[in-house]
């Protein structure tokens, strides 16, 4: 670190611990509150479209929470989190395949959260954590607030590549590094729009397994398939060397911030212990309201309303990128929320981005997904959030923001993208959609 | 660390971070487990009384929540919290004598999460943290989670003691330590009960903007006095050099986990993307079941009922200690929910946990309260949550097992303290009372 290279205003600054010095927002973020405008169409945010669930269920639910649990609805919880919830969350387990007893499970404040605690527990600055390319951005966020190294290993339509996990295994052991976690979303990937097939699974846990590397298996889309359900949780091959996260905020509601974390069971004391130390508990409150919903809403029709809801919004996307961008190269998500689309060639997705904006239309570069430099002919495109006709607008304003930026690149060259090493995440603020 | 010396069944030992290797569940844990039942009386845990809140008031609010923010309510929200919220907590601090601006405050999971956030901005392994003596004990298993060197500064019945925290300061630094944080509980301190000076407010404030250390300005209870209000915070003298800590946890109720930050700027800034980081975005349906409650409920009247509950607890505390453990030296809370106790010569709070809890009375031992091995003599006794009737009865079966104590150290003299290091949290779970 260097001081004084420029004027400093942050009384502060040189108190900051390693891992927080280089924590600043980014230009990019800034553009996305610009993004938050409604007459934007923003195609940036993952937020699911809640407006879906039935508000009389949900008054009814939250009233009877206080009705049923009185006070204790109200007051600190247990550590690992309430015990019925637990039982609501091996029924939805079960759903995609995966087993557990009520005590495997540790409730977290969001599944967020649960990253941020494995992080934690595991990672000594310097170790190296394995994720796909592109990854999570929230993730690679709390990996990097850890200090870790972060290593990208290739993936294509089948997600991971096991050859390619092998090969990265044997050449940072070679360079003497210490490999801590591999870190891997199989179903209906974000960004990527991928599933890792049946075939790969088997194989990426082989190689975990005999790597003794844990695997952290993310899953908040299992549930959101269209054409056809994901393959089964890695999870349900294995309960030693998996440790597998779940969530509540695809399937309900991201407001209660309510997730899980399924994992062998030294892990699982340190994680609740971890938790205690980070926020005493998860509120209970949130807990009794999934619970309640769960325990006498019909969960499942509801759930299946949203994968129609989803793939409608999937469907028109596509329809749209057809007609009106047939030069973007893309996957096609067979569930989520998330369509991974390439740029023509000598594009750059993150100087595109504020002419996109000034277009009324937002998306996130593929930059926000990579720790290194990649990704910058990526863009990542929501479909969860718009309606299907606000999507269908912001394709085509999309298109046309593309076509100009060919014709500045037929007409000048491509521009001279920036290198700068930061530690910006471009990616909008949860609430932006 | 060393391996191989004892069976070892987990198969990750050898993968956690330098930072959890030594998470590990304390025996005392266990004893508080036995304690979660009916028969015993329990004066360890610090559950706020929130059945005294009014269950019509609650069903309106929840109900409203749902009805007049509709969707959004169960949407991702802001990291920096919801600005309506905000609002009330400017409000519920202009009652202690803290101005600040909407922009000032950050809204966490519980105020918890907040100490959890500062420790990871600031302190790398082997910075100091200056802490009262004893303190809070979830702020030390924060501080501890972070590897930090945790040095108590004596503290007296006026608080914190000026000549020994700069003495402190100065022995440290010329040991050569990086000193980042004065972590200080100014008002009806936990646990010892008791509250800073006005007067030593002025002079620690002084010594840490001198010294360049960030005050912590942790005032969960502030607002839960019973003979006269604390002095003014210290913040409310000094907005570049404090960091201050709110919570409802205390004035409504913990189980909706909502505490807040008061930063400075560039802080708050770092605050906020760590915030996000960490869970991406504290829950807005707690919040707005918060913000609506203050907003249409008579919350000042509400804290009043609470305070005069606490106060005709704490009587009935003390007035129980006068008549059946006179030989115990106690602090005298002017508000709050706990009482510090020094146990009569010979005995250990410890080692006498397992006796009080056969005798169907709980406590927490002040070991929990210190990272060194002081507290052996002390107790913690809660006054918060049993009825008064239940207080005096658990004082009263206290006062048998400390007799039965000192009958067993006159004939067979004290016993040999374990003197062990470990970096485990004699405390009650959050959830045990």
């Amino acid at each position: 670190m260097t001081y004084g290279e420029a004027i400093d205003l942050d009384p502060w600054r040189s108190s900051y611990a390693v891992r927080s010095s280089g924590l600043n927002a980014s230009e990019v973020r800034s553009l996305f509150a610009v993004a938050n405008r409604k007459e934007v169409v923003s195609l940036a945010g993952g937020m699911p479209f809640v407006k879906a669930l039935p508000e009389t269920a949900l008054v009814d639910t939250v009233e009877r929470v206080i009705r049923s649990y009185g006070p204790e609805a109200l007051q600190y919880g247990s550590g690992q989190g309430d015990p019925g919830l637990r039982e609501v969350i091996l029924e939805v387990m079960a759903v995609e395949g995966v087993s557990a007893r009520i005590d495997d499970v540790v409730v977290t404040t969001g599944s967020q959260q649960a990253i941020d605690l494995l992080a934690k527990l595991f990672v000594d600055p310097g170790d190296v954590v394995l994720v796909e390319s592109p990854s999570y951005v929230g993730a690679l966020g709390v990996f990097r607030s850890y200090e870790a190294d972060i290593e990208h290993v290739p993936m294509d339509d089948q997600g991971i590549v096991p050859d390619a996990l092998r090969e990265r295994i044997q050449h940072l052991r070679a360079r003497g590094k210490t490999i801590k976690l591999l870190y891997v979303i199989p179903n209906f990937h974000n960004p990527a729009g991928v599933t890792l097939s049946s075939a790969r699974r088997e194989e990426v846990l082989d190689i975990a397994k005999e790597e003794g590397i844990l695997l952290v298996e993310d899953n908040p889309y299992g549930l959101i398939w269209f054409d056809s359900p994901a393959p089964a949780p890695i999870r349900s091959a294995d309960d030693e060397g998996v440790v597998y996260l779940g969530s509540f905020s695809k399937t309900f509601a991201p407001g209660l911030r309510v997730g899980w974390v399924v994992a062998p069971h030294s892990i699982r004391e340190k994680l609740i212990l971890a938790s205690e130390a980070a926020i005493l508990s998860p509120s209970v409150f949130t807990q009794l309201v999934i619970r309640t919903y769960f325990e006498t809403e019909d969960w499942r029709a509801q759930i299946e309303q949203f994968r129609l809801l989803y793939q409608e919004r999937r469907d028109a996307m596509e329809d749209a990128i057809r007609e009106h961008i047939p030069g973007l190269t893309h996957t096609t998500p067979g569930g989520g929320f998330f369509l991974w689309g390439t740029l023509p060639e000598g594009l750059d997705s993150k100087d595109m981005l504020p002419r996109a904006i000034t277009e009324l239309v937002a998306y996130t570069p593929g930059t926000a997904f990579f720790a290194n430099h990649e990704g910058r002919h990526n863009i990542r495109l929501a479909f969860c959030y718009p309606e299907p006709e606000r999507i269908r607008e912001g394709i085509a304003r999309l298109g046309r923001v593309i076509r100009d930026e060919i014709d500045i690149v037929n007409t000048f060259g491509p521009q001279q993208s920036s290198t700068r090493i930061d530690n910006h995440v471009d990616s909008p603020p949860p609430n932006l959609g």
